[in-house]
């Protein structure tokens, strides 16, 4: 391991390094460009990322992380209350956001049922969701997890709490990317594609 | 452009996409992990950032960073004060540190002398160095900069400057990297390396 010639700096990589993603390397090219940043630059930096840990909140209605206690998209009144879009992470959310199709609102499970990882039930924000339900006269569930296992497990167990309340359970669709060739797609998505046919007419004048 | 949730999140995200090779999906899974961390984590890190820059030193005499006037290289009475290794960069030292093979001091020119980007021989500690050869009684001075037309300028600079005072003037050694394949190398590389070929004598029990 390299010695460092100031405790500062190895302080730095040291901590930089635990980030995913970031080997000691890395780290140190990062600090040595903060050294030479202007003024004020790293002061900024610093700030940033210790508020962001301290002061974030959580919305007390979707789970989503949000400035106030409750989020942007669930306090816009314009946006249909009757649907609401589970996915596991905020990242899900924000891109469901950037493709402007979706007027409804989520709700952030914070990970998915995950016995490998003892990520069980009660470690997500199901029971919120389910009170939620029962609450807001939802019509319908969409479910966006990913497409595993452990995703599968979390749709069937939240579809099994809520069978009795007649609400409409729907999955986001699984196919050929746009723009993707056939012949290079998996053959399980392929496979589901034909399986999960629509009719010609719905695709017309659809946003791509 | 994605819209964050949260304006701290946001501003996180940012600063620390204005470090290199960080780009907004990257510092949003870093910032993303930072929420997730065990309190006091971001605290850690985004003070450490911020004493690195505020509080770091550079060595009077040698320009590497420091946690006092002077570093723990030039401190070090063992080290030979007689050679001095000329380097572009902090990161540099490093990297010959950690070779072992080197036990004179240091010079940290903090970049090398560049027209296109604007760096003329004022902008280096190249005075620095002047004065500290007249004043340290300097045998060898090693150049150790970038095999490239600035670092070739800057040695030469350098040489002229102190052509007159007697002090022999090496550079290191470039040729083909240990375990390297001959038929890999660059031209120009192996060209040297033939030019500048050793008595077989001097390799036998070098540390490889």
């Amino acid at each position: 391991m390299a010695e460092y010639s100031s405790k500062l700096l190895e302080e730095a990589v040291n901590q930089l390094s635990r980030l995913p993603g970031i080997g000691r390397k890395t780290a140190l090219r990062l600090c040595l460009h903060i050294l030479k940043s202007e003024n004020g630059e790293a002061q900024q930096l610093g700030e940033a990322l210790i508020k962001l840990r301290e002061e974030i909140c959580y919305c007390d209605i979707c789970h989503n992380i949000s400035d106030g206690n409750t989020c942007k998209i669930c306090l816009d009144l314009r946006r249909d209350p009757e649907t609401i879009c589970v996915v596991a992470d905020i990242r899900d959310v924000m891109a469901i956001e950037n493709t402007s199709q979706f007027r409804g609102r989520y709700h952030v499970l914070g990970g998915i049922i995950s016995p490998i990882e003892g990520i069980g039930p009660g470690d997500l924000t199901i029971d919120s969701l389910l009170r939620r339900i029962e609450s807001e006269k939802t019509r319908e569930l969409i479910m966006a997890l990913p497409a595993t296992i452990e995703g599968d497990t979390t749709n069937y167990y939240i579809y099994k709490k809520i069978s009795t309340l007649g609400i409409l359970v729907t999955t986001i669709a699984r196919g050929i990317a746009v723009g993707d060739d056939l012949e290079f797609a998996d053959e399980i998505t392929l496979g589901r594609s034909i399986l999960n046919r629509m009719p010609f007419e719905g695709t017309i004048g659809q946003k791509k």
